[in-house]
């Protein structure tokens, strides 16, 4: 039976020589559909070759158009479709008797719409895979990114390649979550937007990246499994080799019924999920944010010991909410200790307002004077972590003289204190600001920082990324 | 006695004739001090006289300096003190002895550093005001903002009057919040950074505002109470008349340490102010961004009968993460009737891959059909709240079409929903389309439409809004 085939060989899916999209439209205007496929592979430099497909023919982009697939001379490894419903499953056949391994369905108006037809259509279409050995991605979605395979869904994703695999229900959040993770400096391995999951499921996604070299974190959204049995397996296995970050969504009532209508999935009951994910290990993520704020920790943090956080920042109020904030989401502020507090004395001897205690406020503005306490704090074997805080405006039309001293100290210390630290950006000066905050978050990133734009996200990212490797220590020590 | 004044007379401190700087330093590169506010009160207009006082003498932007308080030939209505600590008592005697009837000392180093010392020149301040009648606001704060008296502490910031006032423990939390409110289209009346409250303090102040006809929604930003007892009967007396919202900020045992280094104030137990603020019918929030969220609601937002809300926006998975986030905060997401589900289905007949469940999935371009869409949605009975969830950047570089019809939709039709709505605009597309975000969020305040970055933040305010006026409805109905 070629669906019984390994999930480890679909790696050919990530690595096609050559490809058609079937429905490219020469209308500049049509969104999405075969020409914004086209105009995404072009853009990330899809190296191989491309055979664009439209019953008008001519040509696009400077690409001839071949009236179908049987007219193409070449062979062809991988084919997207962006063609109506009802003409997928006379598509698919075509591919079939052409030899070409998987075909994505980008089309809509299968098994997600409330419509019978669309259900039969989608049985169709598993039924001649089953009988032809062709593997369906879909339908109903984005397909796959690969930046070392050229693929992509949209256009100005990353070309570079990182260590993050993703599998997804939804293509929009699978190019948020590609985005987001980019502007912190952390890339993906490979993002699989598998919608109906007619054919290849979440299962064949989660045992390929399981076993992917390049993948070290997986992450995923999920609506619902089509296979729960098979799914709560591959979950144990995956979370016991790798860390493994899930964003289940539709978890209420409500949320369950914009599923149906998204994917056409059953979503399943609430309880069982959360078992599930308590039971695998798996960190359990409440929305897309979320996802990439602990990826990114993945990469960029050394598993924290505990969770004793210092915390400095400039600003007395600013300071107290994101004390507040940290305590809130499960961090400890423990007092720093004596000998700490003296060298920030000593330190700061010249200069007026400071406060010692943890949260440490740093309102001072010689960079050298910052480093070296950063520094100092970052290296007090009495805390686990390091947060520092940057306002973004603050100081009005002299916010760089602000912000500067503050993000060149950091950057300065990159290495010696980014493995255990996270840097918050706070917007909180006049809208014309704005601007620096992707500036700023580009160049902490660079020097291995994780990024965040308020205390409260950062730390409830942290305490699931230290919480998660608390559980891993305590399950290994009771072998 | 001097400070039994009514505080309805406070309402001389913002509206002086004639101000006096003491510690303008002619030196560009220090921040704060006397320059920082004598720039603020030129940014904003302040109408009236201003004298810098400083001992070198000279001229400061083209003001003649003055060497002291008595050196200034006319009479002065208010006083701002950038002074060292130990040279205020001196100053408030010298301003005492020239029938100056406030100042405002925004020097540190006074009740909240740890030396005694500061404890000792703080109540050296207050024996001096109960002897002489002047009054002190502060000291260790940024005093007051009010754009009808031409008073501001910061640069930039906003010279539009508004309905909502402000008493603050952190000033930059006072700038933070009259920035963030004006974005979303609402203004404030006055600001007040008190700090440490040595004389004037919190229920002065509040007792102020609560008579104030300038001022309909009271907010606070409180680390504690300086007279608790007196504080919570001014709270009680506040809530009946007005909508009160507040950050008691050092919730945690953590934050009360922050918090006694900030301005020196005992935080109180959690366990009583959450009692205190539950009685009073205050409206509780946990930062400041909630803070700006739910005032700006106060203002634009009709009281809502209830929590049933319609969702509508584009992208499946984005969709479905914000239904999970508004149901999460408390809102109720009711299937719509079918009557509006055959008006939705017969606008977009033609155009596939619509849901008309709720959440509303709505991928379509046609801005006529978007408008009637939103319309017909917003004028269902049976919902009470419209929730309208706009992606910024997604699209790519065609990015202005997507987003465009849209807002333009949605502002045309402006005061026909815009009291029963809220906009999300959430930024997931490549970052350079950032500066969007301000510029969409303008434009749909311009329209009265209460804005939000993300569903999880727009649920999370509307909810505390609409329990609010559930709880003013049942306290009103059991008399």
């Amino acid at each position: 039976m070629p669906n019984n085939t390994s999930s480890h060989s679909l790696d050919f899916l990530f690595h096609p020589r050559s490809l058609a999209i079937a429905g490219v439209s020469g209308d500049m205007n049509r969104l999405g559909g075969g020409r914004g496929f086209l105009e995404s592979l072009l853009d990330i430099g899809f190296p191989g070759k491309i055979y664009p497909i439209n019953l008008e023919g001519g040509e696009v982009l400077g690409f001839p158009v071949y009236p179908g697939i049987k007219a193409i001379p070449e062979p062809v490894d991988y084919v997207i479709s962006a063609i109506p419903a009802q003409f997928n499953p006379q598509l698919v056949r075509d591919c079939a008797d052409k030899g070409v391994p998987a075909i994505h369905i980008f089309s809509a108006g299968f098994g997600e719409i409330a419509d019978v037809s669309g259900k039969k259509l989608e049985m169709e279409l598993v039924d001649i895979a089953r009988r032809t050995g062709i593997r369906i991605i879909g339908p109903n979605c984005m397909g796959l990114y690969c930046p070392r395979g050229g693929l992509a869904f949209f256009r100005e994703l990353p070309r570079t390649s990182g260590g993050i695999g993703f599998i997804s229900q939804s293509g929009g959040n699978s190019a948020h979550a590609i985005r987001e993770t980019a502007l912190k400096g952390v890339y993906f391995s490979k993002a699989i937007s598998y919608g109906n999951a007619c054919d290849l499921n979440e299962s064949d996604f989660l045992d390929y990246l399981v076993g992917d070299p390049e993948t070290e974190v997986i992450t995923g959204y999920i609506e619902g499994a089509k296979d729960g049995k098979r799914f709560a397996s591959a979950l144990k296995v995956a979370a016991a080799r790798k860390p493994v970050i899930l964003y289940k969504a539709g978890v209420t009532e409500d949320g369950t019924r914009a599923v149906a209508s998204h994917t056409g999935t059953l979503a399943g009951s609430n309880a069982a999920w959360d078992a599930l994910l308590r039971q695998t290990g798996v960190i359990a993520v409440h929305s897309m944010e979320e996802l990439v704020d602990v990826a990114v920790l993945c990469k960029l943090m050394a598993p924290p010991r505990g969770t004793k956080l210092a915390l400095m920042g400039i600003g007395g109020g600013a300071i107290v909410q994101s004390a507040d904030e940290c305590v809130s989401a499960g961090l400890k502020l423990p007092p720093l200790p004596d000998t700490v507090k003296q060298r920030l004395s000593q330190i700061y001897g010249s200069e007026t307002g400071a406060s010692f205690r943890n949260p440490i406020d740093m309102y001072w503005r010689k960079r050298e004077l910052i480093r070296e306490a950063i520094k100092v704090v970052a290296d007090c074997d009495q805390i686990d972590l390091l947060m520092i805080q940057v306002l973004v405006g603050v100081g009005g039309s002299r916010e760089k003289m602000l912000l500067e001293p503050y993000l060149e100290s950091i950057i300065s210390l990159g290495h010696e204190i980014n493995r255990r630290s996270v840097v918050v950006l706070r917007l909180m000066g006049p809208a014309k600001f704005w601007p620096f905050v992707p500036e700023a978050q580009s160049a902490l990133a660079d020097a291995g920082f994780p990024v965040y734009l308020s205390a409260r996200d950062a730390a409830n990212a942290v305490v699931k990324y230290a919480r998660y490797h608390q559980r891993r220590r305590q399950s290994t020590s009771s072998w």
